[in-house]
């Protein structure tokens, strides 16, 4: 059996350039005692992954040049050498960037019993979700009440921060660029606040318009002009969560930051960046929590989709340039 | 009696210039009752002063154009219409920047019975030793075996720092920049390094060598390069308690942050401001573990004396260009 996988042939500078993935076919060998084969029916494409194009060891590893890439994917077992899995069970793993996933059983879980449908586990259910859960509660100690603040409000880790805010009882503000991206912020609820043609000083006015009472939490995907804006409206004691800054990861050159960080002493807040996976002892209380309401409907989710494999590395370069609402997806044909 | 007082004529933009500072004289007005009349020895100046001077609310009220500045100051009560106060006790108050200060009595403390000198409650066991004490163990979390990075770590709170961190048994490095103060930092069992001649890449480099282990604990009082080059050297899980940013107060632009904020993401950092104030209820502990350290000379101090209440502003703005090494203060004749 053959498989199709994603490479990278360098490790990009800049915005990587759409012909540093390589699409590449290989044979499958025997499956092994303690694997798996699987069909993947969709993959998931994260920021996080341009940290592991650096070549450079931050808190994951590298991706290697000329091996398979990985990622988040759901598929079907199609043959199992592992007794806890067998064929059809559907399955979360982190064998993406390819249509068959050959490896060790023990990374492999298979989906739990709940209405939602499979993809829900590589967003709301999954990293993302469980990211935007983290950050608030264990990292940003999230109370009813608080004024949050979320950048990258649209995307996956933040439209479900604000819709978890929402739900705490806060008052939420969401900063997106696109028309219909606030139009979404605004149905659930949150105050949507525009980034575009604005700078850092004139985000922070407009911020301070859509929380007059300032702000308490501010949950930061994104940096740059965002964190700055958010620095000036910091309440007292207020905390940041640093999920990730978006802005730098393409950064040809290191970006200056925020020129009022001594806001932090001022307001006696506290900054803290966190990895997910740290946490992840915390994700069956998570999906106790969020699932049953997902199921229910009372959060609401959007997904960007791609079509096939051959669109996995474009699903990918579009998360830099706003191309997502909701959580980027690519759906394998069977 | 006449009091001779420093009053601001202006908030200033930048470095404040000496002639905003004015010496004025006034007669006091008949002590009140609750009142205290004190005859001060020692006058406090330190950097936190200079957010007082922007005019603007930041952790503590503006000085008032015309009005008498304050400061932490030591005197000795020479009229007293409080019960709890009579002449002759040596005074600890905020009514600094002055000759003779009347104020009410329940912000005036007779000093511990402690045999340190009586100046020594302005600095090493006063608010910079309390600061030190505070950003170290209740902020940053310091444990025993950390790497700690101390900057400006020959001022009064940092030179306090570096040596409660060498008795938890951290291994421990200070920047500073005059060889007499990187000097004394080696007597004190602290690697040092100095900022000159350095940019933020040289500077992280120099950490590095001091301290191969990375950095599990910064002790922020400068920012700037400092800043940035102690994000490069973070381990996983690292705490930075931010004192201040002596580097921004006298700037008159927004001066960029460090560019590789990322890395708290990287490292998964915390980074956090405090005011000492907040965490006053502390103080008895710091003292009980402090001062009898500080009397059998088992922790040092060095002070920088100015005489004459007519050095006070010169002792305020010599802390801007490293006129200090320890405690800054200002000595009145009798």
């Amino acid at each position: 059996m053959q498989t199709r996988f994603y490479t990278l042939t360098d490790y990009p500078k800049g915005l990587p350039k759409r012909d540093l993935f390589k699409l590449t076919t290989q044979t499958l060998p025997e499956l092994a005692e303690g694997e798996v084969r699987i069909r993947n029916r969709w993959l998931s494409v994260d920021p996080y992954m341009r940290g592991r194009m650096s070549g450079i060891r931050t808190y994951v590893e590298p991706f290697e040049i000329g091996k398979p890439m990985e990622g988040g994917a759901i598929g079907e077992v199609i043959a199992s050498r592992d007794a806890r899995l067998k064929e059809g069970d559907i399955v979360n793993h982190m064998g993406g960037w390819r249509d068959i996933a050959q490896l060790p059983a023990e990374g492999v879980t298979p989906l739990p019993d709940i209405d939602v449908p499979e993809q829900a586990y590589l967003g709301v259910l999954g990293m993302p979700g469980m990211t935007a859960w983290t950050g608030l509660n264990v990292i940003a100690e999230c109370k009813p009440g608080d004024n949050v603040l979320v950048s990258a409000a649209s995307g996956a880790v933040g439209s479900l921060a604000v819709q978890l805010a929402r739900a705490k009882g806060c008052h939420v503000v969401g900063i997106a660029g696109a028309a219909h991206k606030l139009a979404w912020l605004e149905s659930l609820g949150v105050e949507p606040v525009s980034y575009r043609n604005r700078d850092a000083d004139e985000l922070g006015d407009a911020i301070h318009l859509a929380s007059p009472n300032g702000i308490d939490v501010y949950f930061e995907n994104v940096g740059g002009d965002c964190l700055e804006a958010a620095l000036s409206q910091l309440n007292e004691g207020a905390r940041i969560a640093v999920c990730g800054m978006i802005d730098s990861y393409n950064a040809e050159q290191p970006t200056p930051g925020p020129r009022n960080l001594v806001q932090l002493v001022m307001r006696k807040a506290k900054m803290q960046g966190f990895i997910v996976t740290d946490h992840w002892d915390h994700y069956p209380e998570f999906l106790k929590e969020v699932a049953p309401q997902v199921a229910e409907g009372k959060l609401t989710y959007k997904e960007t989709v791609k079509e096939g494999l051959e669109s996995t590395p474009d699903a990918f370069l579009a998360l830099f340039e706003g191309g997502n609402i909701g959580k980027m997806l690519v759906k394998l044909s069977p």
